[in-house]
């Protein structure tokens, strides 16, 4: 197909095989960021997300359906990027004090990735009369907003404890 | 230096160059946006940018001045991935009617990568006690902010053109 006569559709679909590749790909990371994570409480927040990870996929698997396309992905060097820079900090801190400031970061770079991703499908499925996908897509963006605000609150919680 | 002895300012220098590699690929992305996106509106909005991101490397030059370190990037996998992704979507969407919102979506991608990383930076500037460094990176975020939030509004607006 000519670029010219591509429509929302094809942008949509090409976006939602972005964040299946991207959310395939923190599936794989999760565990090993879980590993390497100094604190409990930030071992435990991985863990919970990996959980999470598992239903948005299976969510965004229903949207494929929604479509009529088998569940597939694309290539995003935007989320191998973001997962090369948390692997890097994971060996350049290794056992050091900044360790989980760096993974913190790392993460929380990944959630902004999937908080944008997803609000701009929820906006296309709307525009695209996909009320039914726009929901799906919406429960996935409220998990990542929800995980962001709490990497948040142990990266403040983190810089407290030095503090005290 | 041991992976193990390393602090809280080797991340902080660490991501400071990140964002200031990340920074003057976005000051040469910006243009071919400008140029391609279709609504006057958003052309605007990236040449807008343009300006503030010659800003925002001035203010981190004086960061790298207060800890008297060379202001030098440091090749980031990020930024590259996403700057491509906006590429291949004006590409892959060229002169199409997904164009715009295509390009919106891209641009909210680096959006949130830099409200990501100048949240850490600010963070670990209060905790570092680098207060005049802190209120710097604090200005770039807002401004960050305040971009994405005027693309969300750009991204909406278009949605309702579409519909009326």
């Amino acid at each position: 197909m000519p670029a010219s006569e591509k429509t929302l559709n094809d942008l949509f679909l090409h976006t939602l095989k972005d964040i299946f590749y991207a959310e395939k790909q923190i599936l794989k990371a999760l565990p090993k960021m879980a590993k390497n994570a100094e604190s409990e409480e930030l071992k435990q927040a991985f863990e919970t997300h990996l959980e999470e990870t598992q239903g948005q996929i299976e969510r965004l698997e229903k949207v494929f359906e929604m479509l009529g396309k088998p569940a597939r992905g694309v290539q995003c060097e935007a989320i191998n990027g973001l997962i090369e820079e948390g692997k890097e900090v994971m060996e350049d801190f290794a056992d050091s004090a900044a360790l989980d400031a760096g993974i913190l970061a790392a993460a929380q770079a990944v959630e902004h990735y999937e908080i944008t991703r997803y609000g701009s499908l929820k906006t296309w499925a709307e525009e695209l009369g996909m009320r039914d996908a726009a929901k799906l897509l919406d429960q996935n963006l409220q998990e990542e907003k929800r995980t962001d605000l709490l990497l948040t609150k142990l990266a403040e919680a983190r810089v407290n404890t030095k503090a005290a």
